[in-house]
């Protein structure tokens, strides 16, 4: 192990990777390097600056780096044009974070010189992939250091034992039962384990963080609107914004209106089924929104193929293949689709749900025509007696098989 | 035309079919036989008897068939089994009804010994494709009227005029500006044209007919349970039903708690965008239960391609494909897949929402193990370290990719 | 009809189009003016012109294109990219010209001021589809005249019968028995119908025009190279050519070795089987050399997902689909996948066959790699206990469906 | 390691396998249970019998099992039912012949009371995989040995030196520079390393052990028939025979003719490229024969359907996951495919290739009409005038992307 010199910590400040760097500087006798990245998780990230500094990393080996506009730009927005849901529910918000993380992570090590990087995701998830698939993708020669799979820290009262024996400070909440693993970023909070192992218990309501109970919410709806340019919301009720602060003013209205909790129990890459809740307030009303303006501006066939393509492409974020050239195909494909998916959705919030009222779009993105719909008169456009041919057509090879049944 | 001899038409007894009926007689000189569906649209069907009759049909001539059963057992509920959505949204109400129509309405001509059959459907739409793709399927030399697309009764007014030369009932609604084309069987009502057409304005409440409005709805959440059995649902809340009766009770549901509305712009197979009004109750609340059964007894490589398939399947009866090999392929696939799809989900209703939030199954359907996923001691069931090896082998030709980048 | 001022015709210069010509003068005394596209098929094009001023057309109206760069860069090499094969045998050698030609056509509509377009394919053809298709794909308000789906002239007599009265040159071999529709261009050469209708019966050898016999070809087998950069081939025998010098080459090739023959029936997108024959002697060598060359430098995340979207790709272009988005879509992210496809395949050619013998690539380029895959001691990129890890986490799910099925 | 008690090792007779056993015996002290299977790969199989006995095993602990029959039938014929080739060009032959052998290896476990299994597949290739999801798909609980992952005999001399120590015979070729790896049974044979290495030089031809050179093949060409029914090739040249007769006869014919040798650059599951060669004589005529008789009697839907889920089903093939629920799911829709996939096929034989000259059916298989197709009169089956109506609606929405384009 004498060859781990230097190496790059995913690091919150929380009690794990305070454990972790500890337990890192003792088993490898290596520098330490942390990086606390600001997704929007919406805590305050200088204290873990004064803890890593009290752990005794180096000033100039402390990162703390905003990146929620990345964040945003290059990986929600780019997983939303998909209308990405994996399993046909989970709006991947913790998978879409951890590609984002191990870019900025092996940046790091290449940086200051690092030949390790290590993280605090336990051996059973799906989060070690992710992030060890995007070191390896990134630097094929890196070394990972995956704690939890390597110590003997296995149980909650070793790890606090650990802590304290280290001075490291363990918050009262640390030692009941609190769910065990959780996830927040600007897209979504998820939690895990204790009190949602059971499936058939009904999450408490406590768990929730993001969002007000729909029976809590406004008893009156509000109504939003949504700008779309290729593919990408710009503006929220006319408003233009950045694509971080599109996410955060979502999500203030999703927490208001009880809007984007799921229950669910979903299959993991490492092959077990799991029980979450998920909380995702802003991208729920963004992927709706999405679809909306979709409805108006996407061809057909572009968008029934994009539906088909999607499951494989969510699965590809869930399994952590970000960083690989299937997943970058589907997205060229994806983002050749946007284009033109450029106009307004109006949407309705109300206890817990968003759905959309209208959608509207400049003659140059539109693709519905009022004139070819109507039952009224179409002024020549369409040909009813053309349907004719159509049908007969793609009926010709039914009837050969109808004949066939027949015994030809 | 003089080789039509007996018609079967597609009759609801309302005024377009009447209409048609009588244009029939006049156009083709031909005996009309009528077919009325008893789908569970919820309406008296009786006086479909009495009005043809007094269009001068003979009594052996009327068929008013009771279809229900029939349609959520070979229809609805196999649909069901693949989570069918169309773009994303659509429940496929009015889609899968017309196979079975289709159906019915070839056996009888076997049975009249009629060589044509008839519909009311216009010429724009998907319904035509549908109805006459079945009618092709079952009988390749069957003759198909379409009167919408052959007659010149090509504006509401003149179809009036032609009813009341004929004496043929005309309601008042009938002469407003009603919504031009509506449809209702046991899994949904829809609505299209006139005041949905532009699709910025939001659907007036007075469209919906089968749901109260969500601000409406009851204050307090309802709780209610779905058994499944084999990929069906077999019992609400403990009590054994038929498949018609689970529907009805889930349509019961969701009517009370304002759910399965869906306002949208969706593409038609004859090349078209539409705009369309859906209330689906019983089938949305159907559809997250099925969902949620599956997540504790489908596997995941079975639910990954039942994801995958599900856009091209759900396309397929969107098209009036139901007869065609390629359906029957994919349904055999899902019908595969469904064996062990069995156990109990508990659902939330609250103001337009269903949310599944508990589901169990015995020991011999369940593929969810606490002692798997637990965070604490697992008992050997799971070793951690295989994480290394799975993510070092997965990572592999990322890796391969990754040296190939840095010039090998 | 009189709204007909102006018509480009697809024109050959042969007996059916000249028909066709003359029959657009009388029957819509409109100015006709034609456009006769090299695509490598072999002809003298020049008696084109002449025979088209003859009937009367002005020379400013006589379009005659060299469009065999165009033809292979723009259009067969990206389909070859995609590997695509329709139905698993036939290379779209015809499929793949028609969008060209339509587009080329509509740019001389829009250049002389034409408000329609005029072809010779029948009416139970693929052909009038793909012609079509690409017609109102450019230009949606186009008028199509198709004069086999509109004129009398059904029977080879009648259409004799008109060219005799009109003065137009019927040569011997057209009033025999001869396939009755042939095409051809640089990539192939197809024939269907007449002697080729029965598909039990084998191809008589002297329909094949442009590959020698296998039985006759050289009883030594040839060895040729072909360079790839970017996924499209540039060199043979590390001698550069443009594209379509490339596809002559090969074709010689081809020719010689007897490569490329296919006797096929498929299903045509208006809904029936046809039987017919296909020459491809240089399509078929290249794209073994474009598989060989992927074997080599593609990863086979990108190989598998091109491989599953092939045969999307291959029916799209077959049913006349290249102007749609989604096969734009497919082709981004075909197109994304060949950016490291670059390097040297080394082919055997011998009596029909051709097989890929060796492959070669740049460091840069090349993802295979004999330290790694060796037996013997590969220096610790890969440790064999990885598998074990790998391997039993790709068993969890098959485990626990094994408990389940034992009854847990 | 003491709670293995009993171990069924696949067992060949061969060196490798030898040398597992006599150290499956001395590592595990337990009693060591052999399988050696008869899977047509030619070689006698009573030498592995003395050679058990001779190692100290039990004569009720030797199993010699012909499952030619249950192969051919249970897994090569429902396999070719799919047309699956492996990344466009592999059949799959050894993939497809490990799960018969883990399921006996299984079964032979349970009757026996043995705890654990073992094989001889090395730590980077497929096999490992294939043969252990197999097992523990089987029985969840049972003990792999995978002696290649475990021992220290990691080169091919300590290997040698081991077999020598404890009296294995060593024959002279396995001292030399053979290919370190063959495969053979029915289907096929397959060689990888050593010589096969540099994918740049072309494999000697001594390395081919199952077809005869194509250069030396007859300079005749020749004739064949296949009979299929539902799917199944059931006799040749008229004459009735059991799969795994009919397997070997197209092999005999394969041979003489010098068809189905293949060069294989691939993508192993465990995420490395290899290079292989592959001879598969009898397999590649009967794959030629079933794409034949499908042109004829299978649908387009269906056809185009398959081709799409082939290159999925053929993955999971290679992976070794042919008892997942995934790829029973796919069988399920490619099986209700075949079921008119009943006719005859002609195939020419000659030099190395073969090809469908001809295919005929009964009228109550058969999908090809001549009437239909027919450039003559059709007598009304197919209404040419139908075809502007079936264009005109597919062009619609590109009519509408073509109007968007202009600016609406």
């Amino acid at each position: 192990m004498s060859d781990i010199k230097k190496v790059v910590l995913a690091y919150s400040g929380g009690l794990d990777t305070s454990v972790i760097l500890k337990w890192l500087q003792e088993t490898y006798h290596c520098e330490v390097v942390t990086f606390t990245a600001d997704l929007g998780q919406g805590e305050e990230l200088e204290p873990a600056r004064a803890k890593a500094l009290a752990a005794g990393v180096k000033a100039e080996n402390i990162f703390i780096d905003d990146l929620r506009e990345e964040f945003c730009r290059d990986y929600v927005f780019p997983m939303m044009r998909a209308n990405a849901l994996y399993e046909g529910l989970y709006l991947l918000g913790t998978a879409i974070a951890r590609p984002l993380i191990s870019k900025r992570q092996i940046e790091i090590a290449h940086q200051v010189g690092a030949n390790a990087v290590s993280h605090g995701a336990t051996g059973k998830g799906n989060d070690q992939v992710r992030f060890e698939l995007g070191y390896y993708a990134l630097d094929p020669d890196i070394k990972v250091i995956a704690p939890w799979r390597e110590w003997d820290l296995t149980s909650r009262s070793r790890l606090i034992a650990f802590a304290e024996e280290h001075g490291i400070e363990v918050t009262k909440d640390k030692r009941g039962e609190a769910p065990f693993s959780t996830d927040a970023n600007m897209l979504h909070t998820s939690s895990e384990g204790k009190v949602l192992e059971d499936p058939w218990e009904e999450t408490p309501d406590y768990v929730y963080s993001r969002t007000v109970n729909p029976e809590e919410a406004p008893d009156t709806p509000e109504y939003i609107t949504v700008d779309f340019e290729r593919g990408d919301a710009v503006a929220i009720n006319g408003e233009g914004m950045s694509p971080a602060t599109i996410l955060e003013t979502l999500n203030e209205y999703g927490r208001l209106h009880g809007i984007g909790r799921l229950d669910l129990v979903e299959n993991r890459f490492v092959g077990m089924k799991s029980r979450g809740m998920y909380e995702t307030p802003g991208g729920t009303i963004y992927l709706e929104a999405h679809r909306g303006i979709e409805q108006l501006t996407l061809d057909r066939g572009a968008g029934h193929l994009k539906d088909e393509l999607m499951p494989r492409y969510a699965e590809l974020i869930y399994n952590g293949m970000w960083f690989s050239p299937e997943r970058e195909m589907l997205q060229a494909a994806i983002d050749h689709s946007q284009e033109s998916v450029t106009g307004t959705v109006r949407l309705k919030l109300y206890k817990g749900s968003v759905q959309t009222v209208g959608r509207k779009a400049d003659v140059s993105f539109n693709l519905y025509s009022q004139d070819v719909v109507t039952f009224e008169d179409d002024k020549g456009i369409y040909n009813q007696r053309d349907a004719e041919g159509f049908i007969r057509l793609n009926a010709l090879r039914l009837r050969l098989l109808g004949q066939r049944k027949r015994g030809g």
